[in-house]
């Protein structure tokens, strides 16, 4: 017996006119996942608490059975693990953009022209030639315009404001301490030096005279922001006695599993977008729960969530199709215990995260199948599950897994 | 205005083949309980939390108010309260066995041929003859093969294994401590002479010579499990100001509300079982709440539990029907409010507690009488009080029975 979270980031929704006052949801083809619901049992759920937004990241580590107001700081640290830096306990970790400096320091393009190559050879100066008193400096390049900074050492703290000043046309912000302690005024200070000897180490790299002569903006400046500290977290097997992997699109998913002890697999062609090669996602998904490798299996799929974020509405109910194509595979599966959910709403309306809560629904053998027969927001409110919360969702799992043991006699 | 606590132990299921997908509350005939239901307020609750498999012990602490987390470590102190051993806070309770062991101390019968007479010559000599350094020992034998063990002095634990090996062909296990105190070793070792001694004293004693001459298997040596520290708990009485009593079946049940100071009944012919004097059960439980001497009433009535660890789908089913005929007199009666549930699930399919939340409905005046018309879990899920847990119902019948204060002004 499998157990499998299955999130559709950002799925859930409120009604919107264009879809005749339905949901994307509620207004999409979903014969796969209709079918499970009406065999299953269904639900609401707030992953952390009614009313409250969660991000994807918090989201993500409460379904897994961790305490977010615990364990998460910001964001940096599963950035960081999710394209693979080893990071520590105590490490310091950012997520940072390469920006376009003018020489007054002014920051003239976020995203340095969304460059595309040459970021990991800017990235080898950074990492070999920052020199930040005692304190050792692990960058590396992401995707694009992104990378990541870790700082590791003795005294630094998470309490300190961005860098990055969000909006072209503003110099770096000075990084500041956010409490009175030495370790937070230390580290403020470490970051501000960062960001001045970024500029000085690659506004002459040749990768950036080159940019400049090809009219492209120099990647000359790198910006940290979502700074965190990396937690100290009990793994994931230790915790359930389950061996858990995760099949996700993002780094930001893959890097809470790696920092859970779990496994992750990637998917080549994924992009987090609605554009996202969705056979290879499905193939994917597939291949790892049919390799029988594993006990629990964490999937995220993007697209919603991003589509909600620019508040496309068709693009958004026609990614959830996509979705549904996938499930038809799972459907037909008999030994697993399966949990369909977003792990947030990200309203069209709303072009963010908000706190209404998602549907949910369990397909497993042995459930109080309940009487709806289709999947969406106000379907699932009528469920046989009721309202449930984020961290409920673990224990029902194992539960229905039939691995936990009574508490009591 | 009386308050009811009536817990059909165990009654909660899954839909099960033989009764055409039905759990066994669903297809039994309930009249009783489905006019309550339609006159009441019914919904689903999660006695510990969603997904946590309760003990009968750990759920009906919860019922009371009390924090199992905090209170419980063990079944041992409830078994032993519940057979009037008189318990105090630090003392350290075992059940336990009467078994078989041979000259090699290899346990041959873990239920001494179920022994139904002379345990009470065989716990005097245990009570008299065992020497336990500064410990003192108190032993009381229970029904048939089974007893009690109270071990009461300074520098004791209940950190340690059990010495009941589980398997006939075994030795006791040796008895180890589970952390690296002076308290948990010395407690091992007390322990281990226990049984060792247990069987020197018993192996000759004039009642197993006799059994031996029977053709019986002797009750030699003794067998502790379930260890637990009697927990400090405030009285009932003193947390609610109501005055309580409980009517059960079964000691567990019994010592539970002992240990929380309430007044308790025992019910003649009562076994716990489907085949119990079901006659006899309804008499003392009418009979306690008429008597008007209580303003609280813990009722507990055990069979359908029992039927649910034996997969005995029709005798679940049976027993339900029996015991809403019990709830014919408390349907007509006005002046209470009365709370009917089970303690947990013990799934017929699982033959064991499970964590699907249990049905519930109340009957009281002035209730929002909802529109659910029968008793049964899926029912239930769809009535007004929503999902809630255990640690909500004494708040919740207190109110309806205007006992409770304003939380401010």
């Amino acid at each position: 017996m499998k157990g499998i979270i299955f999130v559709i980031d950002g799925m859930g929704d409120r009604p919107v006119k264009e879809l005749g006052d339905k949901t994307p949801l509620e207004n999409a083809r979903t014969p796969a996942m209709d079918k499970m619901v009406e065999e299953g049992i269904t639900g609401i759920m707030d992953t952390i608490r009614p009313g409250v937004r969660p991000g994807s990241d918090t989201a993500h580590l409460t379904l897994l059975g961790y305490d977010p107001y615990e364990v998460y700081t910001g964001r940096g640290p599963f950035e960081a693990a999710g394209i693979n830096v080893e990071v520590k306990p105590g490490d310091i970790a950012f997520r940072c953009n390469f920006s376009t400096a003018d020489e007054n320091l002014i920051i003239t393009d976020r995203r340095a022209g969304r460059i595309q190559s040459g970021t990991d050879k800017l990235a080898e100066v950074i990492n070999n030639e920052v020199k930040l008193d005692d304190v050792e400096v692990i960058f590396k390049e992401s995707d694009g315009h992104r990378g990541v900074l870790v700082l590791r050492g003795n005294g630094l703290s998470d309490k300190i404001t961005d860098a990055d000043p969000k909006h072209e046309g503003n110099k770096p912000k000075t990084v500041k301490p956010l409490d009175d302690s030495e370790e937070a005024k230390f580290t403020a200070d470490i970051v501000n030096k960062f960001v001045e000897q970024s500029y000085e180490l690659l506004k002459d790299h040749p990768v950036n005279i080159e940019r400049i002569e090809n009219g492209e903006n120099p990647a000359n400046i790198i910006l940290p922001r979502g700074v965190g500290a990396v937690p100290h977290v009990t793994p994931f097997e230790e915790l359930y006695g389950l061996k858990g992997v995760c099949v996700a699109e993002t780094g930001l998913i893959k890097g809470i599993a790696k920092i859970a002890g779990m496994d992750t697999i990637d998917i080549p062609g994924a992009t987090g977008g609605i554009d996202t090669d969705i056979d290879s996602v499905h193939k994917y998904i597939v291949d790892t729960i049919k390799s029988n490798k594993y006990d629990f299996i964490l999937v995220n799929v993007d697209g919603a969530d991003e589509a909600g974020h620019d508040g496309d509405i068709f693009g958004k109910r026609d990614f959830i199709e996509k979705v549904d194509n996938i499930m038809a595979d799972l459907k037909d599966m008999d030994d697993i215990v399966l949990f369909v959910t977003a792990d947030h709403s990200t309203p069209v309306s709303v072009k963010d995260h908000s706190g209404d809560p998602v549907p949910v629904f369990i397909k497993a053998p042995g459930l109080r199948v309940d009487d709806v027969k289709e999947y969406g927001e106000r379907a699932a409110a009528k469920g046989g599950l009721c309202r449930i919360r984020g961290t409920d969702v673990l224990y029902i799992i194992r539960d229905l897994m039939n691995v936990t043991q009574k508490f009591g006699a």
